[in-house]
């Protein structure tokens, strides 16, 4: 094989992949306006780590004396980061024309997201102290808001929300896929949740599009609030009602159990680990898994 | 403890790790070929993405216009790279005496590789609509392919069970720990998977080597096709052979169940969630957990 | 919306997020003092990697003829970093007042560290082997090392619990994160575990902080070492008591198990997939889930 | 000096830099607008090197048989990186109002400058057989282009000369400062410069805005065509009139000689080094510096 | 030669270098402490470029509204480097015992540069007004900025001059050489410059470290002010004695020209380019170089 | 201009520039064999830096203790390195049939080279002791080492020398022109210099492939060592004879004075600033330039 047998090939690939991509490949349609960069809304989320975490991320400390200079400009950046990135996304969606009109409506949409920052680190605040108050290993805030990947999991969330509730397209899913890849826990943009939330170990956690939660709710790895089914219309195709559990105050929800359906889970309930549950149970219940069978003869292998 | 003090100490460490290693540590033996690369398998990677989903991946946008010179370009250095690591990997695993054997093998498995990729195209676009059509949250083919991480797991496992059927060691394992990785799915690049396959969330899903999977088959979160033992040789090493479950067409398996064993679940059968399943199961079967105990009383804590 | 709106709304925001965070967000207090470096964490472990499996990690190949130099570099970088990073971790836990006492406690615990690095090193020797005699799929014990992620995770963990011995604050907590980001597997540096330990895929595994595992004891994905409840003291805060389980040697725990609270699991016993198990059982002894249910009836969806 | 101090010495700086500005430094006015950026113009540099030279820079090669691929992706990429850059420093220079208006003009300029393209690259390769053809040492035109700063220096040249000649602002004097930089070389965008042009050495060369120089000319280090006076308009502001030197064909300049004022070397001459020329010379002269003195004392220092 | 001949070339390599250092090499001692760090030397440089000339530098622009929040933050920024690269500065010149001391002499040093700064931005902005009405070339103010090399190289001098003058070590030096480097305009930090400094080109420009500069000076490129003889004392080593040419105000010197030791150029002078010169000439004066000879007789070569 | 007027520009780009390429542009022949690589070149630079002067460069310190460990580590690295580059010089110049051939020349080569690197250390350790002694400035070896162009100019020389010399290709001027561009110093790896050789500032400093330099000699800035005319053979083509100066003892050249053609400079001879000198002076020598004219009369400008 030598070099004019791989350019051969090489041509022969690009023909085949390009040329008859419509017809071959039907559900790959060749973009070719810009996206969303993720390189850029990674940089937006770390601009918020900072900011509504102030001194606990990055690898330079900011002093109180000085902490005003720099939360202005992680604002002012963080600002032109995220207008780019929502115009980017509502010409993805097919919202703007062409992708040239003018920036006024992502520009309104950013500052109304800046505006919402207090309300987002008021909440993670109550996230804090709810995983502090739950875990007799954190011995700090401090600590809990270095190590614990489940706020790393609802920053992204609380952020990826707010945008969501705006209205911006895209993006908010990739900012809760970031969340996802870095920490196992998936929490759909869409989530309504309450405050002072904790996940704990939180790997495998998936909390669907129309959940609601409400406060002081603790949840452990491996929980899902998932659909149990999927409406259709009358031609078959899938439709967006509400149709994930709904966690009232105070509920905790053990390690690996899946919560399927528009259910309520009643104030103060407690569901164990392992239990695959479908249907609404009152306040205050306490649901666990069937006991094991032991068998009692030994064998040399499962 | 002065500076005399840390380098006495640094020069014993360094005695007692190598001098002694081949009698203190037998199952760690230095290595001192060229390995496969990890910098350049996400290179490799991240070219396929380019070549496969043009538009989608990275952070310039590419016009259809001149789309071809950007997939030859990409299907250039695709060839390189590929060649080198597969070189490397064929010293890895003893192919090569003394890794300084030409390179005419590794040049024609590159090339062969290339060969498939509109192959490994099509089926990824399979995924794409069978992803989409089973999630009311998505809004677009193109959502699909920026947002769920099952595509990107998917995108490296295609490429990685390509390179296992052509022989090439070591490099399809590093490329399916990496989607692992990102991803929480962990699919073995052994496994055989048929057309339109989704996986939903995906955090945790495990994939053994044998598998068998047909088309139209969508898993959820948490589900392991596993092996139930492991058989072995005379000499009590364990052999390798076909211990996975096959999964005919149209299967869908809820989160977090176990199917473990050379087992099949027939054509079109729904496996519910948190299942344990070491039996097969006839076509258009239904399985579901057990249903739970509800305690009746309150108590503070489980 | 003009310039001057956006300046008036990110003056406006940099009021109410760091003049009133006091009240706002009591849980959020601003760090003005160096923190342990996550990227100098990041390199410390990567210098031990290169350390530990000579070869294997990283982009350029070491010959043993020269790995002597190359294991002293290694060693004296990693010396400056850790004792700079303990330091730093001493400080945010309150040790060191001011942060600005001398180091002579640093720079003993990193040389103590450095001391226990062949220990490290022969419990790792032991990991390869038991994976590598665990699973038919693996080719040779490069292969474990290379792309087994447990094996990093199990690097990250004896290092992590090194330094939890040693009682140097954050930093073992800041590691495991790292490998719990990376593998999914998330095991406290406080949890004590034995030689030969394996661990098959492993997404989803967490492992408590006062868990006692034995020697040659194996676990797959999704397997939890938990707490049942936790006790309080007086005033009702959480007391950091042991509360998860002691596995004695020679057990296996199959996928997605729970085993909670301070119970012991007797040696040579296997605990089946999917289990909720919060009882101690005796050597020997074999527990599996209650078998499914299998509906007869065919139905469109679950 | 404790934090307070150093805190509130920033704030006073803050105050003295920005507040009174206008006042006490009024030639430096801040500027709030995007400028060209040299990071972006040195990525248009270095595409062009590629480009011109195809497989002489850069640090992989490039195959003749897939060159036309390659050549694609550069000029596309340069094509986008070149309009933005000319629609900034339009913007600079005041044409564009509020530096909002559509990019029609920068675009049309950016093709213009595409069209012009193998003409640059013709007369660099005159440039590089000039060069060849006047140095015994050197070996091959591959060793002029990769070895020879005067290349480097006259790519930018040619360049920035054609920019310039289609009105671009600023750009073209970046660049060329940029080749001042990296080889000492000094030439100014509006410079005319003929077929077979050669530097040698070049360090300390500047050769002035209104400079006209013909073909086969060959110039050394430290060689100045410079002003020798500059004409006032009325109120006594400097005006951009030619005065700077005419140098016909095959002319030779040696070492460190200044060529000053719109005088004319005539054809075939020969000046030599350490020179101060301001007049103009016919065609085949010879000028030589006055021979130096000699000392015929010994003494121990000048 | 095999892999066992490199390795002990390089063992023997190891042994003549560094066991017989100190015999063989004597003016090269091995240097063990802490160096001060052309990286973070070259940050302050760029933080400065920033706070005196904001806008003009780095690639993102900045809002006259959200100035203050960013030169807050390059301040505290640049005061943390400057200070720590003092120490190191002064630990090189034996300053600091065993460089283990306290940093209040640094802190001081650093707050004192930073109360001078206002006083450097005066002056460049002097010089760029100089530069501008010198150069019918230049179009505005922010040209010469963003263009021109001396202002580059000026920047570092008075950013280096006031160091030297608070006997700072060694970095004024570094800083200077960075200048030269990027400009091959080479200005010792001890040099005292007047206000309206314009250097054009500047290649090859070098003034020592005794130069008396007036204002409204002007030199052209490869200008030396240098000196002619070096005093020594008793035992024939060199004295550090004012050495170096006085400029009053308003004098011009043309290119390649050299003014060599302890001579006074009077105010209003203008000297001729390549002429060197050894002696002070009074107020007013006129200063050229010989005229040169003409050959008559054509021949091929000089 | 739309889009599809940009694509069919740069089509017919593509055409222009590749197809008829060795028609319109003889001089410019597609390279497509690997070149040496400045980026890898750069890093055997910055190796030998650490190697010849170790502490002084680089950003971390090295301590005496380990400093054998470290030095090991970078010789392996600059053996591996050079030997590839070598390999690709060799190629570059033709002689390796196809590039394709066992690497032991180069392997020898590099070998060879790091036997070399004692002697380079040694005249490199003169080298500093010469400028020290030549600068009242100069404050310590170490400042000299740290600060001085000319000592990486000479070390950049003394290792392109010692490549030259084992008849590398190409490399050798890679390097030297490395050294160009930082310093302004362009000495060609053909010449050699003997001991304790100083340049004081250096910028535009020449120094001829054919030179021969004595020991104890020191130059200024802007002096040449240049040939005077070029020797051709009987068909015109250039051809490589000595043709630079020769410089004995002792000799001192000050500032842009050019001395060429293959002449002696006399042992301990002192030739002043800005001479052209084309004829040998003998031993003991004093050479100055013509006293300049004074104008008298007082003028506006020159």
């Amino acid at each position: 094989m030598d070099r004019m047998d791989i350019l051969k090939l090489i041509k022969g690939s690009v023909e085949s992949l390009n040329k008859e991509a419509s017809v071959n490949f039907p559900y790959i349609q060749h973009y070719d306006k810009p996206l969303p960069s993720p390189i850029k809304i990674a940089e937006i989320i770390k601009l918020l780590r900072s900011i509504v975490f102030p001194g606990y991320f990055g690898d330079t400390h900011v002093r109180c004396d000085t902490l005003d200079y720099y939360t202005g400009v992680c604002l002012e950046r963080l600002f032109d980061l995220l207008a780019d990135e929502i115009h980017n996304g509502l010409c993805f969606d097919g919202h703007v024309d062409g992708c040239d009109m003018d920036k006024s409506l992502s520009n309104t949409l950013a500052a109304k997201f800046i505006e919402a920052i207090p309300e987002i680190k008021y909440l993670l605040s109550t996230d804090v102290k709810a995983i502090f108050d739950g875990d007799p290993a954190a011995k700090s805030y401090g600590e809990v808001i270095i190590c614990y990947p489940s706020i790393r999991a609802l920053l992204n969330h609380r952020i990826a929300h707010t945008l969501f509730k705006l209205g911006v397209p895209i993006i908010p899913r990739v900012i809760s896929e970031m969340a996802h890849s870095e920490t196992g826990i998936d929490i759909h943009p869409g989530a309504r949740i309450g405050e002072y939330f904790a996940i704990d170990h939180g790997t495998g956690v998936v909390i669907g599009k129309t959940s609601i939660i409400g406060n002081h709710v603790k949840i452990y790895q491996g929980v899902t609030l998932g659909a149990k089914s999927f409406a259709t219309d009358e031609e078959g195709a899938l439709i967006d009602i509400p149709r994930h559990p709904i966690l009232e105050d105070n509920v905790i929800i053990y390690s690996n159990t899946s919560v399927l359906g528009r259910i309520t889970i009643g104030a103060n309930s407690i569901i164990g680990g392992n239990v695959w549950l479908t249907q609404s149970v009152p306040p205050n219940s306490r649901i666990l898994q069937q006991p094991s069978t032991q068998e009692k003869t030994i064998c040399d292998r499962i």
